[in-house]
Order: C-alpha cells, then sequence, then structure tokens
C-alpha cells in the first residue's frame, strides 16, 4: 500500500514538473480566478480585432487570427512556466510568416494558407526540441543590437505594408520600404478619401484612448466603431474595402498540410521563427516574472511554446508566440496564473461560434491602424541614441542589420546581424588588448603602466598581461606583442613575468607557442615565471608537461609573490654569477 | 643639392623596404655567393622531376610544373622576405588545383590549363591585396588541428590518385580512396608488372638515397636510372606509359587565359588556394627564419606570394608556393639570400630551352613514385597520438577535419574545419568557467573553493569569478550561475564580490545585464564590489554610467582590497544598525 503510495506521490511529482498547471491550481483559490478571470477577459477582447489584422499582416483570412488564438493558448496554459505571458499571434512573427513563405506561394491561396500551418508545426517541432535537448543558450547567439536592428527595421516593413490597407491605394506588394513610399506620395491624388479618414481617425483614437487608459480595449472601440458607421452608412459601396464573411465554427482538426516536401523548403523560415518568436517571448515572460519575483525556465519555456504551435497547427493556427503588449496588458489586468490564457482563448472560441458575422462590416484600414500603432513601439530609436552614447561598435552593428533588413529582405537580415556579430567576436579575440604591468607604489598591486604613468617598473623585469583566452586565432599576435615588448628592453631585461590571470583557456595551438617562448627565452637567457594561471590553464599546462619543463617553482599565485621571489632569490639576483659556474667552457 | 641628395636617400629606403633582395646585394660577397650557388644548384636539380610530377598531379601536361618553376622563382626572390625559402610547385597546391579546377573543366583539357592558370592569377591577386590591406592574421582561422587533419588527408588522397600511374592499372579518377584502394585490390591480377617494378624500384630508391644523404637530388637519380632503362629496353613498346615529348622554349607571355566570366566559378578554389598556400609557406619561412635569428614580414610574405603568382599566370604558371621539403634543402645546402632561387629558376629555364628531349623515355611510374614519397611525410600520425594524450577536443576537430576532407571533398573538408573550429569558439564561450572563491590561509590570494578546498569563505561574502568578456552570448549564463550562487547564500548574504580580472571585454548586453544585477541586487539589500576590473572594462562602466551608479567607493584593485574595506568599515558590518535608522514606517 505504501508501495503505491509512494509511486502515485512520485508521478504526481512528475505531473507537476511536467505540467505547470497542475501545481498552480494544486493552491488555487477565488481571489486568484478574480484576476484571472478579469485579465482573460481584457486579453480576449483586445485579441479579436489583434489576431484578424495580424493575420492580415501574416497573409492569411482574418479568420486565422482567431483560430491561432485557441488551441495554442489553452497548450501554453498547460504547459508554460509564465504565469502573466501572453500567447497568440504577434506581429514580428505575422511579418515573418509573409516573407517566408510568401517565396513559395501566392499570398493568401490556399496553398499559402497550408504552407502557413505547416510552418507553425515546423517552428513547434523546433522549439519542442530545443527544449528537450536543453537548446535554449542557441537565442545568445541573437544579440540586442542585431535584434533591436531587426525589430526596427521589421517595425518600418510592417508600418508600410499597411499604408495600402490604411489609404485604399492599390500599392505592390513588397518588402522594399523606400518603394511603397515614393508610390504612396506620387498616386497621393488617389487616396480614397474615406478610406483613409477611418484608418487615420482609428489611430488617433486608440492613441487617445491608450492614453487614458492603458488596459481599456482600444482596438475593440475602433473596430465596433468603424463596423457601425461603415454599415450604417454602407461605406463599402463607396470605396471602403471590409473584411466581408468570416466563416463560422471551430477550427476543424486537419492534417490537410501535411506535406515533407513542402516542409524542406520551409526550413529556413522555420528556423528563423522558431529563434525569434522564442526570443521575443522569454525576453517579455523574464521582465514579468522579475518583477513578480518568480523564475521562468528557459527550456520548459521552448517545450510549451513548441506544444503551443504543435498543436495549434492540427487546428490550423499558424505561428505564435508570447508577444509584448497583451502581455503587458495581461499583468496590468491581473493575471495570476495562465487560467487567465484559457479564459483568453474561451471568449476567442465563442466569438468564431457565434460572433463573426459581426465583423462583415469592419473596414480593412480599421485593421491596419491596429497594426501600425502596435509596431509604431517597436522602432526603437532610444537604443540607437543610447548606444550612440555607450557602444559605437555595437550602434555599428544594429545598424547594419537594420539596413541589411530593409535593403536584402527580412530573413537575409537576421542571417547578417547574427553573422556579423559572431565574426567580430572571434575578430576581437584576434588582437585581444594586453598590458605591460607596473607596480602601484609600495601595493601589491601591479597595474596596466599606459594607464597609471606613475606605477614603477624595474629594467630587469617585464611583466606583461595578456587578456583573452590563448588559442589558435591569437597566439601569433601574443607571440608578437610579448616580444616586442622583450626587444625594447634589450640586453638588460633578466626575467619576464606572464600575468596569465585573464588567459581563461588555453589550446594546443596555444601551448605549442608556449612552448617555443620558453624554448627562445631559455636562448636569450631570461627567466619565465608564470602568475596567476586559473585552475582550467593550470590543468592544460600540466597534461602538456609545461608545469614540468618549466619547474614548480616557476608558477606564482600572483605578480607581487613572482616579483618578490625573484628579488628575494640571491642566485636569481645576477644569474650571470651562478653559483655552479665552471669554467670548463674555457 | 642636399635636397636632392635626401630626396634620392629617401628613395632608397623606399625600395630596399618594398624590394628587399637590394638589401642584400647592398652587402652582398663571394662567400655568400658559394652558399647560393650550392643551394641554388641542388634546389633547381630537385625541382625538375618534382615540377614535372605536381604537374601532373595538378591534371597538366609535365612542361607546366617546369613554366611554374621559373618566373615566380624570380619574382619571389626579389619581393619575398624569407632567405631561404624555395618557391615552386607544391603537392597541396597541386591537389587542390586539380579538386577545384576539374569541376569545370576536363582534366588536362586545353580549358582545364586555362582555368589552372587563371587560377594562379586569381591567387596572386588575392595574396597579394591581402598583403597590402594587412590581412595576413587571416591565416590564423585556421587552426593547428584543422590543418593537420587537412594535410593528412590530402596525403591519403594524394597517394591514391597516383597508384594508377603506379601501377599502370587504369582506375577511375576520383577524390575517393577507399573506392580507388577496393578497386585496386579487385583488378589486382591487371598490374602491369614492369610498370610495378619500376614504379615500386623509383620508391625504395628515393627512400635509400634519403637515408644516406638528404641533399642528393635522389628523385634526378631515379628519372636518369628510370628513363635510360626504359629507352634501352623499349619498355614503352611493352606497356610502360612513358611522359613522352615535352614542348622545348621558355614560357611565351599570354593573356589567353583571361576570361571575366571563368573568374567567377573559380572564386572558391582561389580563396582556399590562397589561405593554404599562404599557410604551408608562411609555417616553414618562419621556421627557418627563427633557425636563422631574422623575422619574416607576414604581409610582405603575401604580396611577395601574390607578385610571383600574379606574374608567373601571365608565363603559363600554375599556382606556387613555398614549399616544405625543397624549403629545407635550400637552407640545409646553404642559401644565404633568394638568389639561390635565382640560381634555381636558370637551371630550370635552361632544362626548358635544352633538355626536355631527355626525358621522352621518363616513365610516369617514376614521376608517381616522386610524389608518393613526398606526400608519405605529410600524413601526422605523431600530431594525432599527442593530441590524444593532452586535448581530446582537437583531437577531434583534428578528425572531423580528416574524416570531412576524405568523404565530402577537398575544399567542403577544409570549409567544415574552420567553421568548426569558430563554432566550437563561440560555443565554449557561452559556458565559460567561473569560480567561488575563498581566502588562502591569512594570505592575499583568493582561489577556487572547488580546487582549494582549505580556501576560507565568510557566510556574508560572496566572492564570484567569471573567466570570460562579458557579452550577449553568454550574459544569460553569467546571470543564472551568479543568482544560483546567491540563492545558496540565503538570507545571510551581506555583500557579493565580482572578481573581474578575467573579464577583459564587456558589450552593450552585459552592461544592460549588469545593471539588472545591481538593481536585482540593490531590493535584496545586498552589497555589491566589483574588483580588479581591467582598463577597457573600467572605461566602458564608466561610459555606461554603472560607475556612477554603483559609486565609485565600491570599485576594488583586488578581491583582498574589497573583503578588507568591507570587513574594517564599521557601519557595513552590519547593516541591519543603521546610524540614520527611523521608526517612520512604525
Amino acid at each position: 500500500m505504501s508501495a503505491v503510495f509512494t509511486q502515485v506521490e512520485k508521478f504526481k511529482t512528475h505531473i507537476k514538473n511536467f505540467v505547470p498547471l497542475t501545481d498552480t491550481l494544486s493552491s488555487y483559490n477565488k481571489s486568484l480566478f478574480k484576476g484571472d478571470l478579469n485579465a482573460g477577459v481584457t486579453v480576449g477582447i483586445m485579441l479579436i480585432p489583434q489576431g484578424m489584422a495580424y493575420a492580415i499582416l501574416a497573409g492569411l483570412p482574418p479568420v486565422y487570427g482567431l483560430y491561432a488564438s485557441i488551441i495554442p493558448l489553452i497548450l501554453y496554459a498547460l504547459f508554460g512556466t509564465s504565469k502573466q505571458l501572453a500567447v497568440g499571434p504577434v506581429a514580428m512573427v505575422s511579418l515573418l510568416v509573409v516573407a517566408g513563405v510568401g517565396e513559395f506561394a501566392e499570398v493568401g491561396s490556399a496553398r499559402f494558407i497550408q504552407l502557413a500551418i505547416l510552418t507553425a508545426l515546423g517552428v513547434g517541432l523546433v522549439q519542442f526540441l530545443m527544449g528537450v535537448f536543453r537548446m535554449g543558450f542557441l537565442v545568445n547567439f541573437l544579440s540586442h543590437p542585431v535584434l533591436s536592428g531587426f525589430t526596427s527595421a521589421a517595425a518600418l516593413i510592417i508600418g508600410a505594408s499597411q499604408i495600402k490597407n490604411l489609404t485604399g491605394l492599390d500599392l505592390p506588394r513588397t518588402n522594399q520600404v523606400q518603394e511603397i513610399v515614393i508610390e504612396t506620395f506620387r498616386r497621393f491624388t488617389e487616396i480614397e478619401p474615406i478610406t483613409a479618414a477611418i484608418g487615420i481617425g482609428s489611430i488617433a483614437a486608440i492613441i487617445l484612448i491608450r492614453k487614458w487608459k492603458r488596459t481599456f480595449p482600444s482596438a475593440l472601440v475602433v473596430v465596433a466603431v468603424g463596423t457601425a458607421i461603415t454599415a450604417l452608412f454602407g461605406l463599402n459601396q463607396h470605396g471602403v474595402a471590409i473584411v466581408g464573411e468570416i466563416p463560422t465554427g471551430l477550427p476543424a482538426f486537419s492534417l490537410e498540410f501535411l506535406n515533407l516536401s513542402d516542409a524542406r523548403i520551409l526550413i529556413p523560415t522555420v528556423l528563423i521563427i522558431s529563434l525569434v518568436s522564442y526570443m521575443e517571448s522569454i525576453a517579455v515572460a523574464k521582465a514579468i516574472a522579475n518583477k513578480h519575483g518568480y523564475k521562468v525556465d528557459a527550456n520548459k519555456e521552448l517545450v510549451a511554446l513548441g506544444a503551443a504551435n504543435i498543436g495549434g497547427a492540427f487546428f490550423q493556427a499558424f505561428p505564435t508566440t508570447g508577444g509584448f503588449s497583451r502581455t503587458a496588458v495581461n499583468d496590468q489586468s491581473g493575471a495570476n496564473s495562465t487560467i487567465a490564457s484559457i479564459i483568453s482563448a474561451a471568449i476567442i472560441a465563442l466569438t468564431v461560434l457565434f460572433l463573426t458575422p459581426l465583423f462583415y462590416y469592419l473596414p480593412s484600414a480599421v485593421l491596419a491602424a491596429i497594426i501600425m500603432v502596435a509596431v509604431a513601439g517597436l522602432f526603437d530609436a532610444a537604443e540607437m541614441k543610447h548606444l550612440w552614447k555607450t557602444d559605437r561598435r555595437d550602434l555599428a552593428m544594429l545598424l547594419v542589420t537594420f539596413v541589411a533588413t530593409l535593403a536584402l529582405g527580412i530573413e537575409e537580415g537576421i542571417a547578417i546581424g547574427v553573422l556579423l556579430s559572431l565574426i567580430l567576436v572571434i575578430y576581437s579575440s584576434t588582437k585581444p588588448h594586453s598590458a605591460e604591468l607596473g607596480r602601484l607604489g609600495e601595493t601589491r598591486n601591479y597595474r596596466n603602466i599606459d594607464r597609471y604613468i606613475e606605477a614603477n617598473t624595474d629594467d630587469e623585469i617585464l611583466i606583461y598581461r595578456y587578456d583573452s583566452s590563448l588559442y589558435f586565432a591569437n597566439v601569433e599576435h601574443f607571440q608578437e606583442t610579448l616580444f616586442t615588448k622583450i626587444e625594447q628592453r634589450g640586453k638588460k631585461l633578466e626575467l619576464v613575468i606572464l600575468d596569465a590571470s585573464a588567459i581563461h583557456t588555453i589550446d594546443s595551438t596555444g601551448i605549442h607557442t608556449l612552448n617555443e617562448i620558453i624554448k627562445d627565452l631559455k636562448q636569450r637567457e631570461i627567466t619565465f615565471f608564470i602568475a596567476g594561471a586559473i585552475g582550467p590553464v593550470r590543468d592544460k599546462l600540466k597534461t602538456c608537461g609545461i608545469q614540468e619543463s618549466m619547474g614548480q617553482e616557476n608558477f606564482f599565485f600572483d605578480v607581487s609573490d613572482a616579483v618578490a621571489c625573484y628579488k628575494e632569490t640571491p642566485e636569481r639576483i645576477r644569474k650571470t654569477f651562478s653559483p655552479i659556474q665552471t669554467n670548463v667552457k674555457l
């Protein structure tokens, strides 16, 4: 009986670990539910227009935005470790879908829809596997400047893509922002006045409502007002494009999209969406978790987002992730657990079941306005200003990614940004900082003599610190800078101390070079000490026999010890007078 | 008058700097010339058969090996900074030529020859420009294990490619070593007995002569004997393949090979040959220069090799570089300057002018034997053994490159090796070593408590050292490892000291994270000190306002100072008893 009990307990722990929601429920109460209900309803109402808008942005009929707001939300609620994260369609991912899938199918066509859903399955699988194999760290390769440059460019591209719907102009579908802007000005007179009035009016209304109260469903207000006006005055007869008929009913389970040969062509798109969407989600999840003093688990988050996308795909959802703005609203409206997401999903489900006919007269310009306001906040001029003051190299990276995204394309831009930042990391480690050290007064501190010009040096001792791991890409530089300093000192030099405290790894090429240096210094009759080498480096020096060939007595905890030892050991002071000198050579 | 004189002097210095040979000649004398003459003749005689052999290996008629041994040698002699380097055709580069150019033209065809010469021009331009723009450091990206794995695989591929000529078997031209070996065994009975006897006999003879005296022209001996026997007994009538007619006369100036559209397809081949050939050359040039106590200039070497290839291409030479074996012989035979190379070139010029008819009966098997002996030394089993003992990760890199080169191809192998080693560098910096430090007895030394288990720690102080630069790829890891340690300590913790001595750079993402940590620690009422930050990091912390927000007084030279300051400052000892405490909250 007790054995069975233990087994049951074990199983329970296992379930709690795997499905965090069960853990939440075990201590759930009325007051928590009140918060969740309020937040769930608020976000659900916000999601109706946003979901449709982002579906249009992704090149899909509006109803797919609602489909993507049901199953993924429920699955995330089961597996997610963030209590406030609001999952669903987001602008950035929608843009990536239209850019990636648009290469292989006509935007809005049946094949396009199938490929978008297949992309969701791919993204889900990649994220799920990344989580299972604990590869969440991969996202670290997207540096902040690269992501910021990419996001700002994406904001411009998304904004430009909506000018068409906002103004009623028949603009070409292109990612070249300048083309759209030029074309807009060229055809300025062709703008549909009523459409533009609705669009620009909606933007103004959203901004004003937001200023008044952030959690108020501003988007739904403009949707309601816009739809009502259009229906009342029959504006669709006067050139205002409307959403039209939206099918009623829950998304059906379907495997129609499954196709291995299509899967292959989507691989680059899938990989980029997997990383970018996870990145957006984990960033906002962590920020909110920090605020509330709990932790999100990066790998479990990957599993949860993966499950949301996989499950969603089988019910006609395109790729989803945790978004910035809805998560903020969810939190501000009092969400205490992922129950709030389930409530939001229920609201969307009710909408597709009963309310879609209400959106027949919804003008496309209103949805365009919603998208434009949403992405305006993504253009991050503040970060550019900040980097201009603090880190020009990172600013350059941001701008290269920004320009590459605008000029070459969405996926190319982010790929170039990542590659460039990795190359720069390598490049800067080929020519690292290094310094000659001197003693600060009578202290034990030895510091860069170019910074502390009052630091004291001895003519016969060269103390050299190399600020990088020693590996194949910089051994040349190490050897050259060291020997330049040695040769500057000339004949008086008796001792070289390598301050190895900043050398955190050493590879076989580094060992090879160190051996050459030791041999060379021996020939020049210069003593060689190593000070401050850290554990992993000492291990390597031992394995490779350098500790033995140099002699244990030539290793020191720090530079100060090394200098003291050299000065206090009489036979070392003048090596020309050796106690074991003989005249055999003569 | 004096102004003109100064101008002339300046011009002279300029010339000396640009054409090192003029500098050599200014102090040249008879005894130096004696050494150069001996070395030049020895290497020249060695070059005759080697040049023809490597031309065949490269898929070209033998005479092109002689063409490649005239102009490039003279140009290197003018611009090179190595006094002993012997430039000319080498096995590795020939292999790269046949692998790269062979994709676009039938081996040995007229178009193949034009493309091989065009490759030489491309290699020359790339090397020349790399030298002018001081990009010699790029070669550092080829790590020792990658180069060793690649070279060993190339040795096998080259060796296998010569079995055909060595045995008279009609084997397929492929880079798949196993196919050649299997085919050889399968058709064992079809081996031409006389051809095989000449081939294997030549190998044995070369090895024996080398053992006796390394500088003796062993290759020329087997060429002479092999040719004489074949001619005497008319062995070419009995199935022995011979070189046949070799055109007489110096290589003519020709621009026939110039073709922009061809140039484009050759780009990958050109880039790889440029790097690999420079790498081989600079390695041997440096080794010899070290031995003689002078320096070679990496960027000038690139310019010199570039000039040799560019000039060579206009006189029908395929890509050349400085080779291991001939350079060693050149040095051992007494070469004192690049005059030796000019003498070698003269010998080859005399050969193509007058002696080519002598090689009519030269059996291909003899040339195959020369190649096989040359490349046998390139298979580096010793390095594999050494890495097995000292660095398994580098061994893995070597083996991956080795296998990739054998299985996927010459260029793919080296590309995979380089990419893999760069990825590993990045990867290992995403999860660097870090340590919690404790005090060693009463000393000022603070060390990893996992290594020095006797090190003392205080319950209220956490000292943490992070052994890497802090940048976008590892900020996550930094934050997580630090806070894991902080949470392990619990409520007693009052002070966190970050030993930043091994953090040699910090980027904007790192700064962002550091700010978060500072904010978080403030909330937990934990004091935060930074100890031992190096100059470039301090600069960054200042620019980004961290020095200001943390307070100047929280920065220390080393951990010992930081701990002492904390313990000696009374108001810090118990922060719960503040001298300015009030009861306002109650």
